[in-house]
């Protein structure tokens, strides 16, 4: 244990209130809770506005520790500084996301690809807290506590609900574009045009690479085109899709949902790499597709702390941030249903100063 | 067609014989068919030695063409040759592998990678000729004609019977290995101690990785050693499997039998390869260990005419071939049934001087 250790147990805990599901599944609901008292490494965020995303729905769903407040995209104002914190004032705009701390000693961590941490990285909700074992609680709330490592400043010259997506949506496909030095002279797909698709689209395009949507929706050609691909391609039309073949250095493919990946592997050029970043269950490919091509199949976590920086940086440069939509607290559980029929262009963000403390006993 | 067609026309078929298996999954039999004449740029090549593979088993119970003559890592010596030949000289020793032909057209065949025609190559048996539209019959027979393209020169200081191996299960081994860098300072897993791992244990040792075989039998361990291996460790011992994570940058998988990955994917580091050489009905493995180290899955065919040259000339030069046991033509049932059951050490060669024409009728 850390001196912060010590410290932490000088500060009080800090009562906040947010959004949660009290058990599995359950709508959401406003709730107060304690937050850790800063450690000499951290600050206190009053939250203005956090994304929803697809991930905050499976994690109500799925076995996590109840009762949960999700939210990992973060934008906020710095209402608090700790002892020896000297890379924010108050007052700063500040983004956090979807994690929030990591072992900070084995390889990935000091390489600052602290998704890859050995230990696995603490994430922003339903982690554990590496000094005081605590449960994180998310960003659907009036503020976080976070250690200064795993925060950055808002780009000033963006606007601040369109960013709190970029540091999951926006890591999430930069890191894998980045990784696999797409640029001027490839061809890339990206499959889906939800939340990561069409950030995805608006970084390939910015890179310099020859951009190409896959969509199972027509209607969102025109949009696909607008966000920087150069072509859209319907991608249940068969004859189409064969058309592809060894056409694409590298394809992106952001959509959750289970679906066979042939048509996308053959789409690849030999020595093609697929990043899928959907994860589910099984992979549905035929293995062969792999060795005609010598092709590659992968997958991505989200950014480590360096790679965040520098994406926040380029957004900056290119102006680039989420197309979303602001809803109010009360809302958020008809966003999710939204978010679940593909109803969002295209990220729901929650405006924080619509969110009302929880009803007094 | 180019004018070989016409040259074709002109020179008479030749009377050959073979092994072969006359419907799906019958026994080899002696069997006397036609072979093409010479083309400008084909050599006839009498057959010495030609090893017996995984896949010459696979296609005697597959939907091939039959009748099937099986074979494809031939050794044998040149006996006449086409009228624009250069490279070669009626007397020169020489071998032959599994590629005998390809568009040499596309960008794959281009770069010399004619694994990856993007018309298939020819293969050396069971594939149809693109001047002629016959099917190419194998190296179980008493000789070969073939594109001088496709045939390298025997290294003078190997045996030639270890050395038929080495265009099928050396090359395939060969390049991954070449294609992912394995070199000093890596960490390299080999799977499999069988036709392909052996030859890739040398292969990998002699490249300077540090290797580690894995394999289901104990009694392998002083094998794998000896070819090369730095450690061997039973890949059924769970406990033993779970302390590889995070230990390798590259991991050749040479079994053909279905599998679970899980274990190789987890003992990967981060941005580490999965190289599978077995072409399963599906790939039995949990996606997210892909993401979580951003780990690759690939695949890959056998190696181009460059590469192939590339690895002759380092195998001379390493004093590298396969080991090989030297059958006669009428024992090769017997081999294909030790081949099943896994009792070979490590590759059967037919001695082809035994090999007798079918019976008058």
């Amino acid at each position: 244990m850390s001196s912060n250790t010590t410290l932490e147990q000088n500060q009080p805990m800090r009562l906040s209130y947010g959004l949660a599901a009290i058990n599995k599944g359950d709508r959401l609901v406003p709730w107060a809770f304690d937050r850790r008292g800063l450690r000499s490494d951290d600050i206190a965020v009053k939250i203005q506005f956090c994304g929803v995303c697809h991930s905050d729905l499976h994690a109500i769903r799925g076995n996590s520790r109840f009762p949960l407040v999700p939210g990992h995209e973060m934008v906020g104002e710095v209402t608090e500084i700790g002892a020896d914190v000297t890379k924010f004032q108050v007052g700063d705009a500040v983004v956090v996301g979807n994690i929030v701390d990591s072992c900070g000693k084995c390889p990935p961590c000091k390489s600052h690809e602290e998704p890859y941490c050995r230990e696995f990285p603490t994430t922003t909700y339903d982690g554990i807290d590496r000094h005081d074992g605590s449960i994180t609680r998310g960003g659907f709330s009036n503020e976080y506590v976070v250690k200064t490592d795993f925060v950055y400043h808002l780009p000033a010259n963006l606007d601040p609900a369109s960013v709190a997506p970029l540091v999951c949506a926006g890591v999430t496909t930069w890191s894998p574009l980045r990784h696999w030095h797409i640029g001027p002279g490839m061809t890339v797909g990206i499959v889906g045009i939800g939340g990561l698709g069409h950030i995805a689209i608006k970084f390939a395009h910015a890179l310099g690479a020859h951009v190409v949507a896959f969509t199972t929706s027509e209607q969102k050609f025109a949009a696909a085109l607008d966000l920087g691909a150069d072509e859209a391609i319907l991608s249940t039309d068969a004859e189409l899709m064969a058309a592809q073949k060894y056409r694409f250095d590298f394809i992106l493919d952001t959509v959750s949902n289970p679906h066979l990946l042939d048509p996308y592997l053959l789409a690849l050029n030999l020595d093609g790499t697929l990043c899928c970043l959907g994860i589910p269950a099984r992979m549905e490919f035929t293995p062969v597709l792999l060795t005609m091509g010598r092709r590659r199949l992968t997958s991505s976590g989200s950014a480590g702390t360096r790679e965040t920086q520098e994406m926040l940086d380029f957004c900056s440069q290119h102006n680039i941030s989420a197309d979303v939509e602001v809803i109010a607290a009360a809302d958020i559980d008809d966003g999710f249903d939204r978010l679940e029929r593909g109803d969002v262009r295209y990220r729901l963000v929650i405006d924080m100063a619509t969110l009302n403390p929880p009803a007094q006993e």
